[in-house]
């Protein structure tokens, strides 16, 4: 009996491959496309399309946003903190797309399940872990299998053109991934190391178009951490996660904000500089960073960035189905239990600035504005002081002998 | 025989009413103020003649530029990190004012040491820690002595007038200060968690006139970690750390590069919420931080941020003397060693951004670019796909009969 | 109307006196004793009689073993961290001692909460936390306010005396604290970095009456990390938590388990010395740190002591209600999960050693056993030893030529 | 011309089926032995005999005492963590017989470099790493290659035989690594999570002979952290550092000191259990860390564990040729600055206890003792109490009402 294979499949020019590919080996495949960003009804068909023209058996679309948003946007915000400092996990819809790969074989019961990354990135192990915590089918990478040929895409194009299939042209110098989170451009001069051409963007090309001065407000409503309005002069402009995001790219993209170039340093090894944009996020974050500011304790304050950070690392380096992911989530849902009130964000020429925030939770001192007014005594503030930094103190006397 | 007391005088109300009741208790005081932005004659001069006019018996000028920017700028660059990822410790020329509160006590042959802060914030902190750290005299806080006193402010008026002093009318509704490092704004409406004025401003006022579009590139050169010399259009401007940090304050503070609001968990355990604008640190992280990503190992920049975190909290929490920063100290000038090269920075409205690395130690392999060309199998790279996620794999499978 | 205050009352000196001086200042005082070992009624009755005898009006007494259990024992071993790698953090009682003064106050209608402690020490700043956390009323510290006497001590015994009560002799030459933890012993030559006396022991004087060789076998099951039974012979001989703990103390003190001296860096900023004894707390961390070796994730076992670390340093310092802990403690009960299982402790002298493990939840590869088989390919094994070092090999390299 | 590959070899059947396989393939073979522990004469003469018997063309002894004595004991003990918290990388000595392996390959103008790791483990990434990051030449791995065989074991003991080579029986249950930092004993039953045999014991199979209460004591004297000096009864018994770990292996040994089980997660994602023993290092950690608790600042005891545990996770890992490995030295070094003095640790069966400590360096505060004399007022002690915990109480109070 013909196997059957599930392939995730973007209609480009690896995944074309890997169906003709599999087909020819006997599979029977079904293909499926996950997004993210708004519906596109138009570049669908057009996907569904080109899979049923190169002989999938079955084609399924699938949107992944309110799932993006809630396990990822959510906690990413309240562990404050990116891969490194810089890069806000763009790619983590790819554990998505494998977890939804391997639902989809169960409920077609499916015996393989194929994808069509290449052997010299990244995305492999964030596919290929995630594929096997759950499902103990076998994989097939069948772009990796041909990473030894001397020109790959020119053996990929000659493959399909020989079985009659029109190969599209490039389409950009750039490699471009869209998600719910952002865009990511890669490919062309960006690896480089030299100046990123100004064509290099998805959302924030407009910028050198504003008006001086221009700017806007808006609000950000938060519910235990979680963003669940956006205002704009005090109206609701949207509640739905998603849609949040959807709004703000275009938004706060218009602005430039949101755009930046990281080298990341890869799990093969390499160096791997891209140019991402993420102007929705960078707002989110400033307006949830500012709430906790305002409303979590110092040692919360002093320690979520950290559990933070290991999240991203666990999402960067595709250990999605890691059971430490589980107990980061427990702390960062517990640290959200206060972050309530809104926070106005004020959008100017390349940078969000969270400007006013609301809430009922800030912990005060009645009678007490800091460095202007204390409801302590001068002798309370000198007892502190003197016994505060007496361990430095003591140990810095006891060390002059010798310095 | 009369007691000698050093005091640090910025000829502001505190301040002068700690000359005149020192005076009153029998002191001769030597007054010194420090500054580190550009030189400014006419301002020092001021300063010395209220000394002088107070009743200090001397009166001292120092210029610590040169050692805020080789102490702090350079290991902060190194660290790559921020108080609570967003304060750049502006706060940081406080325990150098104290540090040479003693070298001046020693020279004058001072008994005690005295101070203007208030029981009210952070700085009796780093203050007295590092007074006392490094001499056993007696600390006096004259300004925390009376803070007691129903209206503070009032009864220092008094006391000077009633001794025939005039009282300088209170200049703006912020408390500002400003170094090298950048300016610090608080007070007013900005601790209320409203909008901040547009007037709080020192360096970034003028963003709103930029015209549309306008950008300007800029370039760091780096050796070892140490920025070494700015340049534009490949002249250099200067090769000066204090001269590139004014130079840069001003030319990116036009951009509005720098400006952001910050709510801190102080140490005497009040929010307090400040206007901060550093320019020129935002340019020089960027720029550092784009370099360490191309040439620094993928391990060194997992680790170096942490150690950066813990230097910034000791500036801020005033343990400067702690032997622990020496030891951070030492991390980050060896995390140094391959910082070497120039970077491009674009400034544009609200934004440095690093766009271009030119350096000779960025590692590479030979035939490969990530994610387009391996020098590795494609075996090779299941292999690693394999066996890198295995622990997470093994360990979700292990678990799948009782979730 | 008489002013009525609660004070937490051990029968030792200091809390004696604070009676008397809060009585002759006027107010009704309530006095509490919690205990959390096991039950002494003799010692109990005995403490209560004093308090009647001193002219309390009220006396109570408590058990907080299932509290110190369920909020103190179980996180800890999550956590699997000591303070500073080495004190398990037995001072812990203080904060629930504290917190029930305020149940206390708020039960009897109290206007005040007194201590006994000095101003001296660590244990000032963790009750008065958490007095003033759970409680606005105002805090009398009888013991602090008396600390500039030349002689404290003969300060409080006359007194006492001058009122006609009878002063105990001092018992022995050490400070015993002892709850359910363990036993620390302060004072006497302990501080003063000289070997401890034979006699500074609670739980571990008789090791030295052991036969050559002697052990004993005992077996800890755990339920989702929480110690449910203590068998011995496969015999449940305990399933109660607190009585284990009392069991653990007893037997694994007699092999010399869980003695260690700590020399800690107190809050005051002196070195602070101490004899610890936690003999149940040693078996227990034994058996479940070997429990998750064998069951956790690698990098949950990478990262739980990051967040144990954090959670010790809370309780050390005071900080029981903040909110960080509730953090903290999310991510530790979400880590426990999976550890269910048994495992075999060997007592000997001087150590606990967790011999074996039974449990369901060992992560496992069919066909493999680390390093004696593999279910993977040579060729595997090649390319993740090629890609999994290849970050540090290349950077190596690149610096060859300016090392 | 022939190939020259040098060889790591230590006389069993893997290194020996190597240096047949190696000549079979046409290498001239250089094989080299590095041992670390005592140097012993008649074992090395042997596996030298062994290695000219089955054609190695040169064989070379190497002690690498000294080296793993300053590059791995003197950081390890200044960072004072261990791998997980339990693991103290006795697999150090990897790196060094890789390092010298390319240094060896240097000398004799080698073609390639070969070992004799399976593909099970974490060693041939130990291995590998540090040989590609010194020398580009290519890398043998015949016993990984022979990996998919079903028996390898028999297939390496026929391929042997019928070269004319006797195969030695195996010698025991266990296989022993051991070197100058310990031993590590695997296979066998140890493996299955049971009890491991008694037999499973190098240095410590003697402690169930001790008399009761036997104990012992001796000193170890440290210079900036380096153990200079081990005494006995004030007389200097060694003043080498690998001589003194030979002698504290055997002494604490003797008492059962350093036993310990261990359940690796390893890198090719398996659970690893081993037995090992490490009483030299448990002696000199046990008297490192007290000094450090007596003589460095608070802050310097709250962060070098964060270092060491990155430094044991780096040498875990293989990451050996990192140029983080330089920056976390760069901070141990620091950090040893006046960790100097003498400690006195008593051993007795189970655990060796640091008793005294004998330095100039200990923070003190004169007329004051912790928790029993102060030299600051009550007044000033309230004032600390109350600041230093504010932050916690706000914020507790501000969220008494949602809670």
């Amino acid at each position: 009996m013909m196997k059957h294979c599930v392939l995730a499949f973007s209609g480009g020019l690896d995944t074309s491959y890997c169906v003709l590919k599999l087909r020819d080996e006997g599979y029977r495949v079904t293909t499926y496309y996950v997004h993210s960003g708004a519906a596109d009804p138009e570049a669908e068909a057009k996907i569904a399309a080109r899979a049923e023209e190169l002989g999938a058996d079955d084609h399924i679309t699938e949107d992944a946003s309110e799932e993006l948003w809630s396990v990822i946007v959510v906690p990413f915000l309240a562990g404050g903190a990116r891969r490194q400092g810089r890069y806000p996990v763009l790619c983590a819809d790819r554990s998505i797309i494998a977890k939804r790969g391997v639902a989809l074989a169960d409920r077609v019961g499916a015996d393989v399940i194929a994808h069509g990354c290449t052997g010299m990135g990244n995305d492999q192990v964030r596919f290929e872990t995630e594929l096997r915590a759950f499902s103990e089918r076998p994989i097939l990478a069948p772009i990796r299998d041909i990473q030894d040929k001397e020109n790959v895409r020119a053996y990929e194009e000659e493959y399909l053109r020989s079985r009659g299939f029109d190969v599209p042209e490039r389409a950009s110098l750039f490699s471009v991934n869209e998600n719910l989170l952002g865009a990511t451009l890669s490919g062309g001069a960006i690896d480089r190391w030299e100046v990123p051409s100004e064509e290099a963007r998805v959302f924030t090309g407009g910028a050198d178009e504003l008006a001086p001065g221009e700017k806007e407000k808006l609000t950000v409503r938060f519910e235990k951490g979680v963003p669940v309005a956006l205002l704009s002069d005090g109206e609701a402009v949207s509640t739905s996660g998603p849609e949040i995001m959807r709004l703000l790219n275009e938004k706060a993209g218009r602005y430039g904000i949101g755009y930046d170039i990281y080298t990341g340093d890869t799990l093969v090894g390499l160096k791997g500089r891209i140019v991402f944009e993420a102007p929705a996020l960078a707002v989110l974050e400033e307006a949830h960073t500012s709430l906790c500011e305002a409303v979590s304790s110092r040692a919360q304050n002093g320690f979520r960035r950290k559990v933070g950070e290991a999240w991203c690392d666990l999402i960067y380096d595709g250990f999605t189905a890691d059971a430490l992911r589980d107990d980061l989530e427990a702390y960062l849902a517990s640290s959200r239990a206060r972050t309530t009130g809104e926070v106005d964000v004020e959008l100017r020429a390349g940078a969000a600035q969270a400007v006013a925030v609301r809430t009922d939770n800030i912990p005060e001192l009645k009678g007490a504005v800091y460095a202007q007014k204390a409801a302590w005594s001068g002798g309370a503030a000198q007892g502190f002081t003197e016994l505060f930094g007496q361990a430095t103190v003591l140990h810095a006397r006891a060390g002059s002998s010798d310095g």
